[in-house]
């Protein structure tokens, strides 16, 4: 599994803020199922919050809301790759200094986190948890003893590096901030008048909130009492943008507009990009689903070859179940997806899919197409082999692990026991997208655009 | 919503049994998630069991299996036609009598459970509940004081009228059944060379168990240390079976054989017939998902027009979630899908789904569809229209809320505010499936098989 | 431990009813923590019913008592001596007989369960569960074919042999009985005009309802809508009362009136007497907390000797814990209650308590005393030895288990490890109470009111 | 209720570090029911923390216990007086601090905390809460960078001003510290060679652990790999220790040693001192259980008069429940004691309890006893009437709901409408005691040994 960081949600000036903050994370919990936490701010600056472990529907109760008053409110939900699973690390972080509250919730993933800890160190912060955030909060609270909120955030981001998607709730300013290379998404939208923000736009959708435009990199969104205004966050921006093209690929919600684009018709255009680039004699294209659906979509519109939807997905997988005994053989491959035999026996199939990272999962799938009587298996991938790992907040399998930064692609064919295998080109998925000259693609060729100031890795804290 | 009733699971001699009936019922979770129930026996003839209300994952854990050791096992999922939602109701149903233990796993609906009811509690019979199987249980039991396990069934059965699938458990004897109709389905697979039932396939799959064959209707199916035989239920068998055709429509897994049909294929060459009967000129075909997929894939091969899948299922979608608030307008309609407004925008646009019921829901999806700015929503739909109730286990709304029942089709088209409407005809229906003539279409033609023997309704019975 | 059958409560006619049942239950939680119920009735008599395993404020919730409507309502507690620990076992029983609903709730034990089950079978009858109630159930339907409730209710009791209170509800009238014997106690009191019925009148006192009577061995008490009747069971009255002293000495809460009798001043008087029958030299009389203190307080009035309190409870035991380890020594000891050193240190102690059963408790509390340096220990029992097995609804362990049972004082005395050992005798007992030939004395004597109609057991049931 | 702050345990170099601190917070239970938390090191010197909301047997399971490897553990049972109930203020606290991990445990309140929290601020740390904890680990982690570790303690606690038992945890080094006067309990034990640390000793007992010594005013006890030594906190010590006489009257388990002193002998004598002062002309004397049971005893042998304990105590109380409806009368007064109507009918009453601090519990139960038809009720307490708050740590309602703070004697007697009214003199409480001149008795009579240095309030911070 891939995993990314996390989902911000906020709202400001609206009466059900916390409970919208609830279905803002809820139709975001995609990005993030290992800890959900919402702060809230009543009218007379009083501070909130309540923060859990899991799913958002499991944390959160009716009570909690309740507990949650006022018309403002940030939320988050997180999967970690820096910092252990942890309370201690869920978001957003609420913090108490000289008679103010401050909460930041982060999304995204410094390079030079160890660096600043160490300065903070030595200027006497300490530290309850792992996350960045937490770096973050004390070079942000020095900043604010100089200057004023929105000075202090640009000075605080002046000493970031890395991927950052930010909300910063300070007394009665919230201010979003996305990083000059704007790494992660986060926009824009309105309900009942009300500014509010999600990392995915699928977030305005739940609750018919209109999307307004995303938060430009290099931008810091102020909202506050005397009204919205957008500043920019340094003169001394980068040549061009760096979004994370995983995030499309992969990540986001098919029915998200992210970094402008819509994710849905990017898919399909990595589908139909790929069908240009090798289509197969067979008889039809099928996806894994769910991710691999709308590039299967797009393909199977370009190759003109039909679409089959032949393996089924259990709806009730995700909940926690007892473990099969030691004598089940080969029991998990089924469980999640199970193909319909009478689909795939004796037929030329083309599988598209959106990656392969380790190939486990794709060894034993194929290995059953194969046992259920599948003529012939080719796998056709709707991005470039994964071969350098991300160190802006995707937690792809350590580099030793990643199939394709090990193998060429005639092993791997071979690994894969299948007829023929594709992935697309890098250009191929450029070509899918709008902004072509806006993304990253270290995980494909390794141009990293900010070099890791450290070695990867979790710090070896204790939490 | 349409309900079925319940999802049946049993294996006999098999040192995982307990373990491989959690799967079995786990694999036909979506045949009733109200309550779920294991019986297992052990070498020594002791039955143990474990109930309890909600989803199979939520109600047992390890130590439950634990606690139901031995060879065999019977399980069920029910979700309740008749009877309230109670664990007095959960199955399968134990009792004691004269020393021995009997369980009973029911799939269906009877038509004349009041009848035997009076006629039962005139012999003293109590009742602890509001289930079919409790009145099952009392003739059987009467029964089974004057004949073997086998001629007790048949004299069981021979007074039962409506859609029974069973199986029984007595000392070391499991015997499953099919009503004469065979109305709801039930196989017969083999795992390391135990027996294994299920109503639908796609449990066998889960454990690689293999499918043997579709119990027949009017066949009793007996297994006990002396080995397995076919037995027949009566001599006096109907002209033709007549199985429930809605569970290939919508109930059934696609993965799975009943009716010794494919259900994928099936629903597929639904779609197919439809595109036949009536094509729109439109941009492209896309489903509701999840049940609208597979017609919809047969529908756009036939018609050559592309397949979208342009409404976005929320996967989290199914537990328990915190309620909006009054404030929030047409909430509900987008939590569990939501269209790709980017992929519908001006477009004409084909939805293929399984059926309409009470029409609410569709109302509300064609109302957002055109708030998005789609240009033409034309509706075709993969079975006719559901006019009349269902006695024998599908829980249709009643007569009055059935939208077809009380419309014609171009009050319907203009209920809906749809650009045009096709229902599939029943000839089109039909040539879907291999054996035309083995089904029951009573919901669309009203032609029971099976007079209901008294009014359709709840007994009025308090739980 | 010593474990008492079950506790009663019911009310009749008051707004508050299921609420009232779920406050006498709580109050009376000391007669069953096994698992609780109760059924509710309401204007158009509705049957309403909620059960579950455990202490009563764990099952029930405040949605529960929603879904328990009306003006009647009758609940349970449970432990259990016959039938396993199972949610089928839970009390009251509901059942449905020809539109009737009927409940009944029993305190007691039968001792011709197994012959009525068999003679019953032999009639149809079959078994859910393996409880003495549901065997009353089958007699009193068959009854009710015949006979309206009150006499229905006689004739089911004529069959019975052995101890029960029972709480009937049939359609609009509840009926409350004793057994001619009077085993257990059951008491009439009145709130707001309604009555109420408990097993013991600290449910009366928590509610702030009035005692008004003891129901008599052999009296029915009938409530309903025409008023409220006093009949009698039987012209075939024992010579005299039976009643389980043992309620007295150890179960009953100290502040209820049962059978006419104040629990608190009995243990007293017990106390007392057995100070009488031998006061040892020592420094200070001490109860083990909490059964042994009212004995004690009697004792140390009587013999004029100090009490002192020095064995200190953990208010928090009860509640399931972690295990400790195999390396922690003795751990258990200490738990429940912790002897304070400084006072037993070098003293001569008198340790006053209602009972031992089997000993081992005694033992390792004794061995602790002499651990912790006391001089001397005297133990003075405020009941005579254990000897015999109770066959109305307590349940000591088996007779191979009693320690009085398989030997002599001397050598209890050796076994205990202390310096002298009394059991207060019969007569002392008998003299403690008021209505001293009113009592049941089989478990020190053998002189069994009802003899045993079956070998003590648990029919071999499994459940 | 009166509340006291926490409970301290710690366990250095024993394989089941952990679990013992399970059970050393367990048998402290009584000292905080809030929240708990333990921190664990294993042998590579990696620090392990789990904490929750409520009370230790809810919180901890034994899948906890396995995630706290290492033979060295430190736990922390809390009610808070300062901050919010929140998982963010449970303790111990653990930070990361330039790659060590620093933990600290803590007992007591601060007097000048918004001085060192403003002092702090200045200096750039930020706050996650709002407990003493987090601000003496500010100062702490700031001497850290000067000092090795006893030093560091050394300078933290010149600048703590205020009641602090405090448990640090550096690296392998465990360091206990009372402060100079001593305000609250903390002692040394030893358990298989292992040196332990608990508030009370009742802690050892649970787990047979031997009780050494108390840790000494002013001292620091210092447990490393190199060895135990205790060394002085400071030279400048106050004139005489001024030691909670508090948890002597009521805080602490009367089974434990505190202060050199055991507590149920204290508290006997406090009785005894009682009677002396103002014996009443009753029938009998009787405690509120459990806490008034200790002078009750004493106060009964002093005056020669009967000791009854005619109040029962519901054992199941403390459990959440259901409300009463609106309609049931002084439905509180009897659901956590109810009396023993027969013995007190009539008769007069000396009911000896700890304390009466705000007096309406004591005016219900006065009450319920006139209404039960009790002829007098004399009423005495064994300690003076509470009239000045504390500021270090026990959290006795505000000055202005102290009854004795607001009312004289006479007035009291009204308001509790009793026949007489006696609190021990401060020269009795301070006879019942050894060390008659190390207590602090500034609640009853203002003499505070450190003066506070701040409006006495919870900071005004959200949490």
């Amino acid at each position: 599994m891939i995993h990314d960081e996390c989902g911000l949600f906020a709202v400001y000036g609206h009466e059900d803020a916390s409970r919208l903050t609830y279905f803002g994370l809820y139709a975001q919990q995609h990005r993030g199922q290992e800890s959900a936490g919402i702060i809230s701010v009543d009218d007379e600056g009083h501070y909130y919050q309540y923060k859990g472990m899991g799913l958002v529907p499991d944390i959160f109760e009716e009570e909690h809301l309740r507990k949650l008053p006022g018309p403002i409110a940030v939320g988050h939900v997180r999967y970690s790759t820096t910092g252990r699973p942890s309370i201690a690390n869920a978001q957003p972080l609420l913090v108490h200094y000289k008679g103010k509250s401050i909460a930041i919730a982060h999304n995204g993933n410094l390079v030079n986190t160890v660096e600043l800890r160490r300065e903070l160190e030595e200027d006497g912060a300490i530290f309850h948890a792992t996350s960045d955030t937490e770096v973050i909060m004390h070079v942000f609270v020095r900043e604010l003893n100089r200057h004023d909120v929105v000075d202090a955030i640009r000075h605080t981001c002046e000493r970031l590096r890395g991927a950052y998607c930010l909300i910063f709730m300070v007394d009665d300013t919230m201010v979003a901030v996305r990083d000059p290379y704007g790494f992660h998404p986060l926009s824009l939208g309105r309900l009942d008048g009300a500014p509010v923000l999600a990392s995915e736009t699928c977030a305005f959708d739940l609750m018919d909130a209109e999307y307004e435009q995303s938060i430009k990199p290099g931008e810091m969104y102020v909202i506050s009492p005397a009204g919205e205004i957008s500043v920019p966050l340094t003169d001394n921006m980068p040549e061009r943008p760096r979004q994370c093209i995983f995030e499309l690929v992969y990540f986001a919600r098919p029915d998200s507009y992210i970094f402008g684009e819509q994710v849905y018709s990017c898919r399909k255009q990595m589908g139909w990009q790929l069908a240009h680039e090798s289509t197969p004699d067979v008889d039809f294209i099928m996806p894994f689903p769910d991710s691999g659906v709308y590039p299967a979509v797009g393909f199977s519109q370009c190759a003109e070859l039909p679409y089959e939807h032949a393996m089924i997905r259990n709806h009730y997988v995700g909940r926690t179940f007892i473990q099969p005994s030691q004598s089940m053989r080969s029991f998990g491959v089924r469980v999640k997806i199970n193909p319909v035999r009478a689909m795939i026996e004796g037929k030329r199939i083309c599988i598209v899919d959106d990656s392969i990272v380790r190939g486990t999962t794709m060894i034993t799938r194929v290995k059953k197409l194969r046992e259920l009587g599948t003529k012939e298996v080719h796998i056709r991938i709707s991005c470039p082999p994964v071969r350098f790992p991300c160190y802006y907040g995707i937690d792809f399998a350590s580099p030793k692990e990643l199939i394709a930064a090990n193998h060429t692609l005639e092993e791997i064919t071979k690994i894969l026991d299948v007829d023929s295998l594709h992935y697309l080109s890098k250009e191929g998925l450029l070509r899918s997208v709008m902004h072509s000259d806006h993304y990253c693609t270290a995980c494909f060729d390794g141009d990293y655009p900010v070099k890791p100031g450290c070695q990867y890795g979790k710090f070896g804290l204790e939490n």
